[in-house]
This record gives C-alpha cells, structure tokens and sequence, in this order.
C-alpha cells in the first residue's frame, strides 16, 4: 500500500448566530477544548497510518459524547420531549455509505451510520427499523436521561406547546447550534467525511434534515472532496450542497477553494440557506466557509498544530 | 403570464428484468393501459393550461391507485408482513421539494409529499412523524388490506422469515417491479418531478431507498431538468443520480440526452447500478434511458399521441 506524509482533519461542531455577548470567556474556552479534543483523536489515528474514516467516525463519536453540541448527549429536544438523532458517513475511497435518520437512544448515531453499510446491503435506515438494526448487532441503548442537559431543556421549554420549531443553527439564541461533522484525508490518499445531529428544537413528524443525506449533508469521493454541512437543512436538502462542491471540481473545473466559495457565499446565500461546512480534497487542502454570525470549528495537519476558531 | 404551447409529460412505472417468456399478452395489455390511463390524465392537465407539479401528482395518482405498480395500492410487503412507502416531489419553478419516508396506510404518498412542502416549513417527514401530520391535515388512513394484492403477498411468501430482501427491480423474476414516477414540463416553462414506491419486498429495519430523496430519486429545477429514478436504490444514493443529470448540464455543458447517456448507461453501470431514469428539460426533450432488460415507461407531447413501452 502506497503511503504518503500528508494526512489531516477538519471538525465543526455546527454554525449559525454565535452571539459573542453571550458566549462567556468560560464558556467559549470549553468549546474550544471540546474542538481541540476531537482533532487530537482524530489527528492521533491518521498521524499513525489510521483511515480517513476512522478519524471522521472517532472525532465525531468525541463530538457526539460532549454535551455542549446538538449530537449524540447534548441533542435538543422534539416536540414530545424525546431525542431524535440522525448521522450519515461516507468513504471516498469506494463511495460506501451508510446512514440513520430518527433514531432514539443511541448515543453514537454515525458508529450506527458506519454499521450500516458493513453490515447491510443498505445505506439508509429510518426510526424503529434503524433502532431494530443497532438491537440486532447488539448496540447498547441508553435511557432518555442519558441525552438530557439542562440547556437544551430550558430552550425547549421556550418552546414546547407551540408549533414553532427552532433551527440548532441561525437562532436568536446562540445556545440553539450544534450539528457536527468531520472530513479527513489519510496517508494512503484516502478521504472520508461524517455529520451528526439532533435536529431542530420542537421538531415534530420526525422531521429530517440533510444530515442523514448522502449528497446533501454528507458526501466523499477521493475524485474530489469530502464535506459535512451545518445550516438550515431544508434549504441544503434543496440545494444538494454536498454533491454540488463535488460537481463544481469534476465538471466545473473549479478549485476547492473555489466551489467551498461559490455554494456557501453565493448559491446559498441567494437561496437564503445559513449555514456552513467543511472540505477537503485529496491534496490536503482544507476549506471551513460559513455564511452565518460564526461556526464553530477547527482543524489539524500533519505538522500536528491544532486550530480551533468561532468567529473569523 | 406567458405561455407557449408546447408541454410534455413522460412517466415510468419501473425498470427490471422483465422477463418476456412471463409477461403474458394479457398482462401486457393491462401494463400499457395503466401507463396510457396515467399519462392521459397528466396531459390533459398539461393541454389545460395547468401546471407541472400538478400533472406529475396526478399521473403519479394514477400509478399508485393501480395495483400493477410497486406504489400505493400493489406495493410490496416488508418483513413484518405490511407496507412502508416512500416519496418525494419536486417543483422546478422555485426549488421547492416536499418527500415522505416509511409511511403506512397512506394510499398515494406523493400527494403527501407535497403536502410536506406546502404545510410545513420542511422537505422530509419520516415514519409515524409523517403519518401523525398525514393525520393532523385530514387525509384518510386506509386499513392495510387496501395495500394487499396476491401477487406481491405471493412474492413475500418466497423470502419471509429469510433474510433474503428482493428488489423491486432486477429481480429475476419479472414481477418484482413497480416504482412509479413522472416529470413534465408546462405552458408556463416550468418543470417539476415525482417518484413513489413501497420499496424492496421483504425489506426491514425501515430500509429508505432513493425514492425519498432529493438530488437521488428524485430532482427539478427549471435550469436544467426533471428527473425521476427507478432502479437498485442504494447504488442511486451512493451516486446522487438526480442531482447528477442537472450538473452534467449545468457545470459539463452536455445536453439531456448527453448526460442522461453518460450517468445510466456509462456511470451507473461501471457502478453496479441497474435502472433507469425518466427525464425532461425545458425544451422540451424527453429522455428515458434505462441499462436493465426492459423499464415500463411512457410519454406524451403537445401533439396529444401517448407512447407506451415496456422492452425496447
């Protein structure tokens, strides 16, 4: 197997209006250690000759076990109180891709996403059906308890009876964020991206975003990119965000750079789509754009410097 | 408003091995009576005046009102011996999508779908959530005998209490096909598609194909085209076909026909992909490629002549 020294990862742990009078210094100095743990993990399995999707699978598990972000413990609430969880992960090496969308009680929902394409013929599984498939490999299910913080119960009670339903991303509130996602390329060439959320804030009818979506909210291909998406999900459902950066490069000719350029800061932004992802190609270059207040995010190369970064 | 006077509609009801040796001529008739009893009613709309959107919900009705077609009424049954269905509409004019996944006792899923996009601020309502808002505006549950016809019962007796999950497409046998779908272009100059299916037979774990999936299934935007798939779900997702015809368009310059060439019949079957696709741009071009034995498809321009095919 042919290895090479480039190797590198990039997180987001969601984007929107992140109000800097709110955030306190305490407060953002957590984010910024809760980022920089996830890129350690994931910057430690590909500094050791580990998978792009390894990495994408361990950072997000890292971002999905902190309660700060909208995935995994620390997702927010749905009309009925509950949690429902969606993931997608996708390997660009082969185009595999597996996804869970609904889903409750499952801490980890992109291991969940993972399982699906190793162990079925499938790619996306929904609600019951997909909480039957983590009982049948024997995935441990946690209690409703597990998913409860207090932050995220007090914005549901601002909410809870009526039928407004609140984005995680693009809120008055900056508490309402939180989605996250990797992107990785390995030393065999390799790239790999993941996305992890809790939806919405009072979200009723199991409503899903593109997180779960393959070419909307998750998408990777070693032609061209990997990129996970954080936004307001219905207006990158519509606009197939994912595959779009992909089409710019192998159709378009443009840059990472460039597509990254052209779908968040123009297309989305005349389509009146917040929301911001993350890229990478299989050169190592790496792109973080964003057309909301902030994003929360970061990113590692082989050189080992970690950043992390909430506003510009 | 302007207007012009050509329009068109084309509609598929499933592409497969469709054995000649099983299809009696008999039931061949029936098949190409229900494409021509569909694509009447779209084009009536369409000679009225009417729009795309509608003339796509209302042949798609038809499809799925017919027990013939894996889509409404004759869907298929999943494990658990019931019926899950799947479907999205998309309105190339402005963009908007509305899609269902998973919905039970909902005798034609695509006028929910855009239900979803009309009622609510989302694009994808999944499972009992999508049933719960199927309730809440009116439409009528059916019971699940409504679902039953013999001929798909027959099917799930071979492979239930297998793990054996059958396409309704590639199968081989003959019977095992079915999802409907249509796109048409209007007076107006605008474009819309829609895709509904019941799945694979013996499906579990609430398998979502691409069906349900903008940018997979299903894809419109006056730019560039309408599109709607019919084939092995999980490689269209993995591909993002829909999205696919309208880049190659809009980023590559090829035509419809280009593109519907290279993604069908060059991409998809490099891929491992069976299917085919139903497709319209708004010059009036219609294109329905297909890489499998035979597709149940049919079409209809300004000239009012139906054209209804199963093999080639």
């Amino acid at each position: 197997m042919k290895t090479r020294n480039t190797f590198g990862i990039a997180i987001h742990g969601g984007a929107g209006t992140i109000s800097k009078s709110e955030l306190s210094a305490e407060k953002e100095q957590e984010y910024h250690a809760a980022l920089e743990e996830a890129l350690s993990i994931g910057h430690s399995i590909l500094a050791q000759g580990g998978t792009a999707i390894d990495a994408v699978e361990m950072a997000i598990n890292s971002l999905e076990n902190c309660p700060l972000f909208n995935a995994g413990k620390g997702a927010v609430f749905c009309a009925d109180g509950r949690f429902e969880l969606d993931a997608s992960i996708m390997n660009g090496k082969d185009l595999s891709a597996g996804a869970v969308a609904g889903v409750k009680g499952i801490a980890n929902p992109i291991s969940l996403a993972r399982k699906v394409f190793e162990k079925t013929q499938h790619v996306l599984l929904a609600g019951k059906g997909a909480m039957d498939f983590a009982k049948s490999i024997g995935v441990n299910m946690e209690e409703d308890a597990y998913f409860h913080t207090e932050h995220r119960y007090k914005q549901w009670q601002d909410l809870v009876g009526t039928d407004t339903v609140a984005l995680d991303h693009g809120s008055k509130k900056s508490k309402n964020l939180g989605t996250v996602g990797a992107v990785a390329y390995d030393k065999m060439g390799d790239i790999a991206a993941g996305t992890s959320t809790g939806g919405m804030t009072n979200k009723a009818f199991s409503r899903v975003g593109d997180t779960p979506i393959i070419g909307s909210g998750t998408y990777a291909n070693n032609k061209t990119c990997a990129i996970s998406c954080t936004g307001h999900g219905e207006f990158f459902l519509r606009a197939v965000v994912a595959y779009d950066i992909s089409c710019l490069m192998e159709y378009g000719g443009l840059s990472l750079e460039q597509a990254c350029e052209k779908v968040v800061n123009e297309k989305l932004v005349e389509f009146g789509g917040e929301g911001g992802l993350i890229a990478v190609d299989n050169l190592g270059n790496i792109c973080l754009p964003y057309n909301s207040d902030g994003m929360y995010r970061g990113w590692a190369k082989e050189d080992g410097v970690i950043y992390t970064k909430i506003h510009e």
